[in-house]
């Protein structure tokens, strides 16, 4: 199911379940796809950041690609992570994709090294020119070497094959910088943000929608969200984001990016296993304590049953702030690690 | 005219109009207050970043505030940055200004050094508790020790006098932590962003209104922007966010900031003089070419004439690239310098 | 005194002691400038970054040199920082100071707005046109607007009045490009550091010396340190480079910069008072923690005796490696800050 | 040949030629090889930064570790670099080249995601509890996870496989806290720097060698520096740590690092081919121009005949302002990249 129409609405970047032995839980994966495509979700992105991609070997990326479009067999389409050691690795990881029938391709910018915008652009360009598959640029400034505005609108100007943008910046003015820049001559051309924390006033900006790791723990939520936005029932989708806000800052927070997500999704009913970064001993007990508190926010939506241990009188009441303190320290940590 | 309102709306962060020896000329600050109350400006904001209260002394800060508060005379309220030397400084400070009939003060964190969470606290605890005037709480991490969300939260809880804080980070989720933290305890405390470029997406998450430069230089758009977004017209409210931030972006870019604002005060007919800040000779010669650029952005939303030289077929289509490519360069080299 | 002979040794960037009204401590101020140079320091630098001096108002500024001249008298050379709000108010100190009979004076590149090397240049070049007085360059990255080397050589080659600078940046290769690219032209140019933690190195890379806050603290300590390295003796200064890095630490990290120093000082024998910038009560705990810590530093040493509660069996073996754990946690935390 | 002294002296971390097609080029490698070991370095470094190991495949970084341990066969040590997707696969890595004689092995923090230092500890202790061969941790906080002081005082209490660290920060302070923190327990730990451009003042603090890149290209001047630093002949190793400076920075800043090393490498006879990265025209003019530029440099140092153009009357005097306004200028944008 290659893609035709503009990537739009709300895809799930999928973590990838783990089995007892570390390795990729197909079984699991099968019945996690299927339940987030029976939920509503709009579409998959395997290998991207929280589905950890760094952290599989290069077959081990082609498997779950192998499995997901298996499973999914044309009912949303796949934007698949293709992001390889160099140029010729990432094109030949395109061309299986392409076979597989990924709707398009997501390659994030060179990471390691930081490149300037002009190899950015060198890169972009070599690999657009030479792909099989339309490719949507991933823009992720926390981990890899950004891409600026005038490389993405160099790259939409030169190449067909470049058809949108997941950019995971937060920055709003910056989307709203590159959306002036490209959607002119481009109308066709994808803009999607990965910032969870801030999809409605993106998509009331112009985005057409988000890769958000929180619709693979509360796909209702998202859905819900996108919704009413597109909708323009405003103080209803504020009111969900201020909650998502609480709920993606108490995901991302917790232990390293992204156990969080994947204990969460345990909580909904998946085998996810162990992440493969060893964690201190700490971080196994603030992970389970995180367990806990996300329990208590899903059933405060109706997704889950409280915690055998209760969930307090508190909700959001009494829990904002004492979260507020926690996310707010860690926030600063995670922007100290982002610079450092 | 001491606040008993909430804040809200669009307060202008004024420039201080130069006289030929460099001294503040204050018949032409009076005529610009009047035409900014003329084109219907909510509020007043001397002595913040835009008014380079740094660039003044002591004695000038307060003289600055006298003209103003003496021509304004009520008709809309003064929010005063008050930030001095020291905490018993800028108490003296927040007095004098309470005489002079202020709504109430800004106080920047402390600048120069950078302080930890818990100092900033500390210091504004201490003015809260000493000062006769309300105060708001300005942050601005790219200048001045960031304020975080714990801080914010503490300080409305505990101080009655603290009533506001004025934004700069344009950091979205940010501003929703702020308020979700803040608000169900304090319903009348104000959120106000400094960040022109993001103010439609920040005011539909529930800011109160902006303290932004750009409402000196076109008092009339920013107003149009706040009332279309409260009024929900979003398709309108998002074409001309986006014309707001190719203003924002030429105005804050072009030599030092904030040379552009006063460049571009000059266009709509004021004597604003030549900045305390030396110059080289290609920034000056950069911010003549800015004054073209800015003449045919004004030209196009009909506020002046064409430059002499004409603004070519170009406008937005031709214009956008040209200016994207000089923008992202120059928020690249910003936020260098910011981070340095 | 006017500067003729090139800076060089070891100046103290000295405290302001305050009574307990909060004002300059006249008397003590006097002690101390004696103790100094009795202790054999080769030069005073108030109104610096440890002179806090953005937390005196400008006419405190001027009564804290007069103090200080008056005192010195000729016995060592003063380096007076003369920041003030623009260059004109700069200039004026200049000249203020040089009637005083300062050697030179430091000025800091323009801070709280963050400036293009340009505007650097320019600002300085204004100054160096119109200063009766030798100027020393100051370089603090963390704090103020960076001066990179290009600038650094520009204002060395066109401006004869400029004949120093101190860096703070702690970057020993920043160093090698400054001396490499100035000194060929200017053999007279001085090149102090302001970064106590890496004199030792800094020196034999080329450094003339260095005004360092631990001076203040420790003059035998840093003046020892200053001797023994351009004797060449290396196994001898080494030990006491990491001896002082340890001390520098706990010093720089208490509380917020420069109550450590303020602190230590008192254990010296000198009334410093209370800081002007507010403390958490955490904070004022933790100052009186490190009293002790710093007791024994001394002590060690022979500067004064153990503090009551005795130092333990400690000593460097057992004490590195907790100051080690909360140094390295405390200075992630500066540069958080110092990019936030 | 497996460790069994303490690392010491200057290791190259070798770039590796790529033939016509971008395949790894046997031939010249193991030519490459014989001409370090014949200058005389002490050992060698494969698949560090220098040597893109994130650009070749884990099968080609197994095949590069093949070809180089059996063509050095035990001549000098080799310090393997080993970081692989994740902890199983890294430690396969270990084993294969504890099989293949390396003396030890690098691994580097983990990168993209960026870690706290639990997660950065629990990472390196679970690989030293499981590894056959001795192991260097690799900081290089520009590109991975940092490894602050507790971690690496932690893991050398903890982890006797762990012998070793390269500080890739070039931050004095920060290597002098490392090793007052680690060298009292562990003498056997060897402190390496990876940053060229101050090498002389850290072998001075302390330090037992560096891993060099610019070893790769003039190891003759490597070798010359360390020797001249370890017979504390200073005023010749300060004159030579300038030089080095200067032909560090020229490698360092053209086009993409290492690009500048390959094409310096070729000057000395290598063919080296075109690096993975795919680069913009006029980065490729610009490394034309490098080529020029390193020739003279070496030239001047007796390593090769000038250019065909010459190399003008320059030299250091005419030649260090323009190197060094360029150095500034792209040491900046170098540093901005790594902290977007």
């Amino acid at each position: 199911m290659h893609s035709q129409a503009k990537l739009r609405g709300i895809f799930t970047p999928n973590i990838v379940p783990l089995d007892s032995r570390g390795e990729i839980h197909e079984k699991e994966l099968r019945r996690y796809v299927d339940w987030l495509i029976a939920k509503g979700i709009h579409g998959l992105y395997p290998n991207g950041s929280t589905g950890e991609f760094t952290r599989f070997t290069a077959e081990e990326r082609v498997r779950i690609m192998e499995i997901i479009c298996d499973q999914v067999n044309g009912r949303v389409p796949v934007l698949a992570g293709a992001a390889e050691a160099n140029v010729k690795e990432t094109i030949r990881a395109c061309e299986t994709y392409y076979e597989l029938g990924a709707a398009a391709v997501a390659i994030v910018a060179p990471y390691y090294f930081k490149l300037s915008p002009r190899a950015v652009y060198a890169y972009f360009k070599e690999i657009a020119d030479n792909t099989p598959i339309d490719v949507t640029l991933y823009n992720i400034p926390l981990f890899a070497s950004p891409i600026d505005v005038p490389t993405v609108q160099r790259l939409a100007d030169e190449c067909p094959k470049v058809i949108g943008i997941k950019d995971s910046s937060g920055d709003i003015p910056h989307m709203i910088r590159m959306i002036r820049a490209v959607r002119p001559q481009r109308p066709d051309f994808s803009f999607l943000t990965g910032w969870d924390a801030a999809l409605m006033p993106l998509l009331l900006v112009g985005c057409d929608g988000g890769t958000n790791a929180t619709s693979g723990v509360a796909p209702e939520l998202m859905l819900k969200l996108y919704e009413l936005t597109l909708a323009e029932r405003l103080d209803e989708a504020r009111e969900l984001q201020y909650d998502i806000v609480e709920l993606f800052d108490a995901l991302i927070l917790s232990a390293e990016f992204p156990d969080g997500f994947r204990t969460a999704v345990r909580l909904r009913g998946f085998e996810t296993g162990v992440g493969r970064q060893p964690l201190s001993e700490d971080q196994q007990t603030e992970l389970g304590r995180l367990a806990d508190k996300l329990q208590c926010l899903l059933a405060t939506h109706g997704f889950t049953d409280e915690p055998a241990s209760g969930c307090g009188i508190s909700g959001a009441a009494n829990g904002a702030p004492e979260v507020s303190r926690i996310v707010e320290a860690v926030v600063g940590e995670l922007r100290r690690r982002g610079m450092a």
